[in-house]
């Protein structure tokens, strides 16, 4: 057994580790370095990787990992809040977005708005390019569909956030967006995410669906390396041998990344689940496991939606959604748009 | 069972197709549309997809799932409340199993079982027989654990859980037990589970790392088929190409549940997580899930438990938990242990 | 697509679904036998599967896969050639490419084309644009090692393939190469494949390591539709539990492709082992189960390579290889690089 | 980066692997315990894993796994030859095994004998217990069952082997049976495996669907250590995304197992394949990989079969595939069943 201390350690946690492992029977050969101390462990039995990782000081046990390190909680132990004008998201308050899949008419984009903002949403979604696995669906309304979503999210004094999908859509999306989103499928796609490195507005990052924690934290690491210190991390939901929901949401996610990196995180439960009457649920599970945010799929009319209309939530689903998180939220020391219903009575 | 016929089938292979499944005992319907013919297939017996895969014109079978149907909720609408003594599990009641992963003395099971009561645990769970991966590990303490474990129980007034590995343990399992565990390396062993389809306590079937929900419905139902109809599931997590954690824990798979069968759902965040600081979290994303039960490790003294010890809960760091659940499980209607801390104060 | 009503189906409610089935534009067969209703599905467009999921009284939607149309053997029995110049793939020669991960200098771009041309290799294969998981590795030459390549192909009679990461460089690579390659992480690229459909070169496309095989014949069929009919599959290894490889080679892929498609398939053994001592296992067993040709990463100095060292083979392992392959072949009817040496000993 | 030297390394190994390092630019710490030594690296930049793990003397990088000992090649350099008889399985010879999925008439097992002896397998398979995931399928003929085989393999000069799935059945198998198989669900029922550490016939282990090569090997352990050093492994296929084929054959853990440990290692392409027209590919593809036998499904009369009927080989396509394994095995150093028709000839 390996155990790599942490590179700040101090030499009462070395020491600390040292003695339990030789309580547990190891014989432990360190060896300190200039910048961390490295433990052989040798003995007659097996001690459990876990109960050593869990030791104040230990950085990992066995495996050297983490080539990341602006992403890296060791070098950045706060957590960091990305701020969205007066949208704080990785702060006490969890911020929910929501919105269609997809921007289809002017009407459609007001009346989601409306729906999302009415229930506690402070950022508006919604994609305007959707370019999809079979070349002959509906591929988004491209600059016409930002405009509407702008407008829609302007009228309710709601932040928006849009998928980018190409280095060629960055100025678009720049012009009339306050969130770059990038999708599961161009999380190592190094060439757009190098340039949104030099972005000046936050990005959201999707988990690829078959990339593991540590891949999506290097990409991260691409993006923070550009100068750009606002990312968001976006769980959705991995794909597995489980073919009973489209992808298997990887609720653990959530702490794995609290414990590595500062960066806040979010959730889509809608992409996770696949089908609206499973949505609530994973929104719950998500806040009460710590995440930072939602990103949830919302249309007013999602039978007649262009895109992903068995995914996208009624509006009064997701309203009495919002209260049941509203429930759950304080459990954790944390509170949902609590501004919202008192600014709604008050603009009124 | 539908077969899809290729496009371009002459009729010739269509017939041979029919002729073979009628050879086979089923009923063919047959559909011919513009561009393809589809038969819906249906009998008593099952047949091999494969088989008929195999012949001229066929593009496709499709498998209508659900084989099982006693643990199917299209059969049987209501949820089913599964009694343990006064205890109900699937009822408006979150119902907390708890304690350490292995006997180890009469101490710490005691303390153990001290420690999850006075939280709210209406369940004492603990392990006698502990064959592992490693033949050289701690292998349990067969009967003596269970007594040990016994005493603990009743001296707290909680029912107890103990996982049976074998059909030559049931008989001892029975003796000092209420429920009846089987672990995930056993949900597919039918020797096991048909014969605990005879016994007269509750069974707890753990989800096997590498199955689907279907399998697991399955296995549930060979229990069921058996006459016992206190079937209790449990998700503990699956395996993944992820390996930041040691399992993903599939939290889908409660909402997926709850849709399918009517049977209770519980969820083990102890194995879903593998370690400690991790527990708390999944504990309370399976309960805003609509879980409805937990059933997870605390140990007095875990960094020197005999097993399990990363995984492992202290009794302050359990306690926390509890509270943190009593805010969560109101959000969707449910309550957590309301009635022990009153019956407490009673009995004092 | 087939709709499943529940065996307790009301009529009303099959009617409601057949009723929105119509509204979608889509054709219904209706087959109702002794237990259920079956309800075969056709039209123009295609219908989310869990829009009608969602529907009361339904069991499930089966999927009736295979929305590809210009790459599926049901309208091109025929296998189909790939002609590049003179080398023909997917005919009964089984065609080898190799060469290193990226050109480092021209010395090692010749020794390498000169190593791989004597074993009987007809394509040189070797990157100029290099952008890792890393921000800080080495990212390749770009057009200056695309030069180096040809002028090692050209100098030793060899076809030249090199990977395109980026609509921006399809211009360069198209110059100098005379086969075009999607790389595993493009496989979805839309942008990028939907140009390549307008080009005038082969392209070879690798399957994505989470993609199924009808995501990657979709992606194919991407290509094609955009009338570029010289496609190339390329099985490389997929992401699975298994961590002893780096990937877990889907030998199966190959006769899985057989049967559904009558495009080539090439096997990656370098990615698919992840390292030299088990290349030649892979590429073997790749020719033995049918495959078309292989791709191989060979490097006349593999130990000081700038990328990918540890899977390149050196070039007398390659050498070995190859003559294996020579014995191999004849077993399914295939040849290997016969004309190769007789040409060489023509020639001189 | 931690560099684990064998057990065995030499000081001229460990002198070599550190120069190397340092070559690279690295800086080591070494640390030389009673039994071996570990290095800790630390460098700049990063140095590939596998590029240090093809080393002499190096045993892995980073990840100290093996918990396994007389399975392993470290301390077993040389492969080991399991004799059943005179039938050698692990030396030049590829050994071939093949028979019905289970016995169901005397004339089935004998005409199924008659055809796989002809074409030169060495050991008839068939099962006699076949408990299934539907409790209401054909459950096997047991005792009876295993009389036919017998009777079959005796008539054809065969040797037997049959799946053991309970501790119950040790007896009865071993009256009948010159190999025991375990099947791919016990993999890891410690009771049954450690149970057959004290029998005294071969047993062939058989990995589980979601065991990784690790915990496979750890398993052989379990039998070894009891004092039975005749196990043979065998790769049958384990759970992924993919859904194309039943299971993804991995191919390539038979050169990992070679590497890791010196037991023999055969391959079942029937269960991999799960449908008999991609049976001989895998069968080809397993032997050039290195495999040292195959387990395949052949029936008289494939279409009635009771069970398996779509994976079970026709006599003819064997006899076929028999013919094409003559040809691969030499371009590895290997032999199909040379002696065998000889001897049939001699014998009459």
């Amino acid at each position: 057994m390996v155990v790599v201390m942490r590179e700040r350690a101090t030499e009462v946690q070395v020491d600390a580790v040292i003695a339990r492992l030789i309580e547990l029977g190891m014989d432990v050969h360190r060896s300190s370095g200039a910048t961390r101390t490295v433990l052989g462990v040798v003995g007659a039995h097996k001690v459990e990787k876990e109960l050593i990782e869990l030791l104040d000081g230990v950085h990992e046990v066995l495996r050297i990992t983490e080539p990341y390190k602006r992403a890296s909680r060791t070098f950045h132990p706060e957590d960091s809040v990305v701020m969205v004008g007066d949208v704080r998201i990785g702060g006490d308050e969890v911020i929910v977005m929501a919105g269609p899949c997809s921007a289809e008419t002017e009407e459609q984009c007001q009346a989601s708005a409306a729906a999302v903002k009415r229930a506690g949403a402070k950022v508006l979604r919604g994609g305007a390019f959707k370019p999809r696995s079979s070349p002959y669906s509906f591929q988004g309304h491209g600059e016409k569909g930002l405009q509407m979503l702008r407008h829609a999210a302007d009228a309710h004094n709601l932040k928006l956030i849009s998928e980018v999908m190409d280095i060629s859509q960055i100025g678009l999306i720049d012009k009339y967006c306050d969130i770059f989103q990038v999708g599961a499928r161009n999380m190592q796609n190094y060439t757009l995410i190098r340039e949104l490195g030099h972005a000046r507005k936050p990005v959201l990052l999707k988990r690829g669906i078959s990339a593991t924690i540590e891949e999506w934290l290097l990409s991260a690491e691409y993006i923070l390396a550009g100068g750009n210190n606002d990312v968001i991390l976006c769980e959705r939901g991995i794909r597995t041998f489980e073919t009973a929901t489209r992808n298997t949401f990887d609720i653990s996610a959530i702490p794995v990344i609290k414990k590595l990196s500062h960066l806040p995180i979010v959730a889509d439960p809608s992409h996770g689940a696949g089908r609206r009457d499973m949505v609530a649920q994973l929104a719950r599970a998500a806040v009460a496991a710590g995440a930072d945010g939602l990103i949830i799929e919302v249309h007013n009319d999602p039978d007649h939606a262009l895109s992903d209309g068995a995914q996208s939530m009624f509006p009064d689903q997701f309203e009495r959604l919002m209260a049941e998180l509203r429930i759950i939220a304080p459990a954790i020391g944390r509170s949902i748009c609590l501004e919202s219903s008192a600014r709604r009575g008050w603009a009124r």
